[in-house]
């Protein structure tokens, strides 16, 4: 049976891209050994990073001062890296607080500094992205979480501010296009639309970084992972292969644009029917409505037992909501297709139909 | 042509290892999907990481006080993480300079608090392990790299010393026993003989972790990890599957005692080979040479052309030395079979009859 893959992350991935990354680990480029026992500093490696360092430039059309690289940590270490980079020592900084995520980014960066949370939506449990005050004077930068994967809601496009932005984009990098230009650093776990879990882009101004005044631990400093082409230590090797074979994918696909243009489209399709079908009710707030994470709830649990039954018959996987937002929760990351978002819809305009 | 495979890491894995990894990739536990898109908190992958650490607990032969983790940033951030969790705020410690690594542990943890370096083998390029002094009185813990790839030297067991050890054993973890009760945390990146690059592995003390004063942030906080059973945030999905398959080869094999042997028995050959044949000798003193790096070079550069060409036509992979030390190395990690090493040695022999 086809399955329809809705997880959250780690999430569907291109078919294409699951094939060249099983074949690669039996044998690699024809070399007769896998991907994962070579070194990291072998010619066919380092072209790998060499690869997914310029597709990411180029796709995202980062501005000529801009580096790539990719590390380990996830964003749950970008959280600090963000602040040891682009906060001064005794300085201070802005973040929105739109999410779970965002309110850890404000946790770990309070440990370098005075943090001012200029916006906040979690008295109603992250339904919408937060309307936020200017930063304070004297701001390094504004801080924000451009998609929140556990409520389904996402800037509707990048915050006007007068300081420098940072943004955690884990969730919907790739997704849509964006001017880089505002932005000192853009970061984001693999694990959505990039590749598997396993590895973290940092996309970040390279005249801008590292002007804290700080000492920073080398893992932390960008500036280091920069000056050795993002090898300063072995890299997640596989994780990065695949994310090379993503983006490489998403270029062939059309780039950004299409991805924009197709994941309009499945947002559209089930939005749609989640207002026009009496027994559904969306979680986030229209205006705030996230392309990538469509929450939404029976309005009566009592049709839950067959609902549930309904779309594991047709094969939909990993659209339990998440246990802070309960419901369900329809992820449609970039390899998901618009046929899968079909079958959703389907069923639950069999669920009104037999209700 | 059979590739013997002598890379110093990532390196060599178990073919039955490989075989599964690149199944898992392509449909894991016959899911219908791949190990990559599914979701790290599904009970498959949550039973991976669990048995992960369990197999890590039981090789190991752990006291019941010590917990085990697989985070990312490799032995570069254990570094940091070493200091944070075990050097108190005003503490000190002790390091011993083996080698490159362990000369970049003093550096990240100098950013914490007073270091002495009680030994350094430094002046002589690090060719041995050298003698120590006594950790200063008040010092928190001794800290050293019990195997140098680089330079092929390893100590020969658990050094003697008045306090606490931690140990970075990325190269040889799960070579040989050890007894565990000396050591406040021992780290290792996977991508020797544990696994594929992309996870690390802390083996720490439970009742000795975080003693310290410190605000530690999240990612960088062991207790933080433990008590979310190493699932703080996404962890690296696709190492750890391989790793924890690598964990169930190893105890297949008979666990970490008959790698020991297994070891034992191939640098035997080879070193056998360097002191006994006249065009060859050994980088690393006697005493101090390792079992999983055996650093060389030919004592008359004249005979490289041709000794390159021979060893590159019987298929072996991977021997060239380190920039930093010149000459070969040959990684004989516990997947490289006997039979690898054989090759090698039959090819200097060959070269001493035809040169």
């Amino acid at each position: 049976m086809k399955i329809h893959n809705f997880s959250a992350g780690p999430c569907i991935l291109p078919e294409t891209v699951l094939n060249d990354a099983a074949q690669a680990v039996s044998n690699f480029n024809g070399s007769g050994l896998s991907l994962v026992e070579i070194s990291h500093r072998s010619p066919d490696f380092v072209a790998v990073m060499e690869e997914a360092r310029t597709l990411t430039k180029e796709l995202l059309n980062l501005p000529e001062r801009f580096d790539v690289l990719f590390l380990q940590g996830g964003a749950s270490l970008g959280f600090l890296t963000a602040a040891y980079n682009f906060l001064p020592e005794g300085g201070k900084a802005a973040y929105i607080d739109s999410g779970t995520w965002a309110n850890k980014a404000v946790k770990e960066a309070k440990h370098l500094g005075g943090i001012s949370v200029v916006g906040t939506s979690k008295a109603s449990n992250y339904d919408h992205i937060p309307a936020a005050d200017s930063a304070p004077a004297g701001s390094s930068y504004l801080h924000y979480t451009s998609n929140n994967t556990i409520f389904g809601t996402q800037f509707a496009g990048t915050p006007e501010a007068s300081v420098p932005l940072i943004a955690d984009m884990s969730s919907d990098i790739f997704s849509r296009e964006f001017d880089a230009n505002p932005f000192h650093l853009i970061y984001a776990g693999a694990q959505k639309n990039m590749g598997p879990a396993g590895t973290v882009m940092y996309a970040f101004d390279t005249e801008a970084a590292g002007k804290t005044g700080r000492s920073i631990p080398s893992y932390l400093d960008l500036q280091v992972h920069a000056s050795k082409d993002s090898m300063f230590n072995t890299p997640s090797v596989f994780p990065v292969y695949v994310t090379m074979l993503t983006l490489r994918w998403i270029k062939s696909m059309g780039g950004v644009k299409a991805m924009e243009i197709r994941n309009a489209e499945k947002a559209g399709l089930i939005y749609a029917e989640i207002d026009r079908n009496p027994l559904f009710e969306g979680h986030a707030a229209i205006k705030s409505r996230s392309t990538m994470n469509a929450t939404f709830r029976l309005i009566d649990d009592a049709h839950a037992t067959a609902f549930d039954a309904m779309w594991e018959e047709a094969g939909v996987s990993g659209i339990k909501g998440h246990r802070s937002v309960g419901g369900y929760r329809a992820s449609m990351y970039n390899a998901l297709p618009k046929e899968s978002v079909q079958v959703l819809i389907d069923v639950m305009k069999e669920l009104e139909r037999t209700a």
